[in-house]
């Protein structure tokens, strides 16, 4: 691209549109080659410039298909955001360097946090009552921070277990307290939640622990229990923002960011302040919320560009009118998708229990095995990615987070039937 | 930007060059104005596309001028790099993804940690018995993962601190061990290194720990003391890949990558593989080096973005040259600032022993103290920012990383002497 004369690569307007509007949600008569629009880039030469001692690429908006992308995360991203994020990557603003290059305690920077941290705010309601904490490490690291944070090794804790990541945070928090399984879904290969009535919590609980929302096994908390004597920990990694929630019924919320807010490597924790200084001697001190609170997530070199690009995500969600209006989307897409499953004759099945089902990462198998690694295979070929489901419980599965547009599930939903119709 | 026609600026060829060829140390007739280029953004404008629903913005090489940004880290990065990761940002290489949305398990993102892994193996020459881990947390994280991975908590291990980050690596594997300060430069400011001769150690010191630059105090070790009975572990933070590296004389070397190689939020850990395996009880998963040596840095979800702008980084050096080329360069810029201020008759003084002064962080005050807010405050309306020293000490800090061009320090250069004609 550094050649003369310069290429410049126009997108195609059209591309990004698929133009599927107001389809029946089974297009019963619609072969699939009608959703592959004709895609030509078009490419306008310019004349060279005068002097080509240049060697820096050429931006490159080329017009090569974008794939849908049902990964469990990392994760689709909106369309939007990337585009922004690719536009002002060189050069922030103005500000003559790139947001990976500056300095985290400059004013750039701090304007970049201090806004995303504001806009998640409101995105979320959340009370001022509540620091809002950007970490490193994932959820997993979380899984030890909270027993560190809030309880001391011989305190009871409660654990809900409703899947994979319910478990790995129940087994990690038991090297720092006397953490307890009140109830686990694994017998029934985690596909529903208990009424919280029946649940026999521990006496003198510090807190009940669940995963809102199982990645691996597509289980999603409706509504929430209350912790009989402590507070309510919920790990939101992967249906973050994908609704609202009221925040003042939980002690701390924490996601790792790259199911639906940006990219893997920033972890988000929103806790109520009164919880925060008790950790334990062995703490790391970068586990310890009191550290991080203290210097507004500045106590160490945070991840600002995964931060800045969270920042984006968030102005995004506000701009789209906020969680009512994204979680309008999200149910839009899964009850697509869950009908298209249902109303397969057993060709498709979603194991977990109606009520429960997330709206957010849906599994499903189908009635003969043998032919689901076609079915990856066929869907990849239809730029359809990462539909095979989770190495530990086999199927597929297709994450359909805040940013997968309504078309990529109109499309899936096609593909699908397509598929049944050849192979049933 | 949205607007049509579509309008796309070009970069002016020359901009990024500064002609400085050759020039004196101290340009000693050179107008500091003949530094700045006149810079006008060559605008094209093509016919616009017939349709123009496409709201995205055009991505723009707009021509704002690009600072030479001093910080510490975060830090400047290679402007090559920078451009390839835009050029690249929105569609990876025809995967019709960003790098941000790849699944940290899919072949694409696989290809890209095994090729930096690779690439970096190849620029310090590391041999196979050592692992290189990709973590989260910063140097921070390492100062507690540590001895949390090598020693039991009676077991000790020696410190030689030579400035602000080797004193904060002892404090918190105080937590962990029986840590000892065998030597602090505390008293003289932080601004030597001792005789290795000298050194007492602990007879049964599993370890030997020093941080190889300070940041802050610009100190840095130019030769390695050997552990008496332990190994020898290096935070190489703030000179990591800035010269060719012994590395199987250390047991672990350890960086967080937003100095010389990348963005922050990844964090490389060099280990011998055989000190794997032993963590302490209390150790969190995240913070224990087995998990992600047996799982390649894939246990939970990695920081993808920063692990790819690393690769990129490391590309860009291996273009270069290799690390001895790199280090000419850092030599060059480094001898020129060093002369600029020893030779100014006491206007700007280094504090640092010449033997070790650092290639990387250059600190420096100004004889009159009360000039040194104006220094700051006229570098950067010269374009050159984030000169001033870090809180912890006061005055001048000019960080001068790999990705710092000559033309930047020549710069900063002709600017102090420029600064001090006016102010003697």
């Amino acid at each position: 691209m550094a050649s003369s004369p310069h290429s410049i690569l126009l997108q195609n307007p059209n591309r990004f549109f698929l133009k599927t509007s107001s389809p029946p949600i089974f297009p019963t008569n619609t072969h699939l080659n009608t959703l592959k629009l004709p895609t030509k880039p078009m490419s306008i030469r310019c004349a060279a410039p005068t002097q080509t001692q240049d060697q820096r690429p050429l931006i490159q908006t080329q017009s090569q298909d974008r794939v849908f992308n049902f990964a469990a995360g990392p994760a689709t991203l909106p369309e939007n955001v990337l585009l922004k994020a690719q536009s002002e990557l060189y050069n922030w603003r103005g500000s003559g360097m790139s947001v990976m290059e500056m300095s985290h305690r400059g004013k750039e920077f701090l304007s970049i946090i201090q806004k995303a941290e504001s806009d998640l705010r409101t995105l979320l309601n959340i009370p001022s009552e509540y620091a809002i904490l950007f970490l490193q490490g994932g959820a997993t690291t979380q899984f030890a921070a909270i027993p560190l944070n809030l309880v001391k090794p011989d305190d009871p804790v409660d654990y809900l277990v409703t899947g994979s990541w319910g478990d790995k945070a129940f087994k990690e928090a038991k090297k720092f307290s006397k953490a307890k399984v009140i109830w686990s879904g694994k017998s029934d290969n985690y596909t529903r939640i208990p009424s919280f009535e029946g649940l026999e919590q521990s006496p003198d609980a510090k807190y009940l622990h669940i995963c809102a929302n199982e990645t691996i096994h597509g289980v999603e908390f409706k509504n929430y229990p209350t912790s009989k004597n402590g507070i309510l920990i919920a790990d939101m990694s992967s249906n973050f923002c994908s609704k609202p929630v009221d925040v003042s019924k939980f002690g701390i919320i924490y996601a790792g960011a790259q199911k639906n807010v940006g990219p893997s490597g920033v972890t988000i924790v929103i806790i109520r302040k009164d919880l925060i200084g008790n950790a334990q001697e062995i703490t790391p001190i970068m586990l310890d919320y009191k550290i991080h609170a203290d210097n507004n997530s500045l106590y160490n070199t945070p991840p600002c560009y995964c931060i800045y690009m969270c920042g984006l995500v968030f102005e995004d969600l506000l701009a789209q009118g906020g969680l009512e209006e994204v979680e309008k989307k999200n149910k839009k897409k899964a009850e697509l998708l869950y009908s298209a499953i249902d109303l397969s004759n057993g060709f498709y099945r979603c194991p977990v229990e109606k009520s429960v089902r997330s709206l957010m990462n849906v599994p499903f198998t189908l009635e003969k095995p043998e032919l689901e690694a076609d079915f990856v295979k066929e869907a990849a070929k239809e730029k359809m990615i990462q539909l095979k489901g989770h190495r530990s419980v086999g199927g597929m599965r297709a994450s359909i987070y805040n940013a997968m547009p309504l078309a990529g599930v109109e499309k899936l939903v096609a593909f699908m039937k397509d598929f049944q119709a050849r192979h049933a």
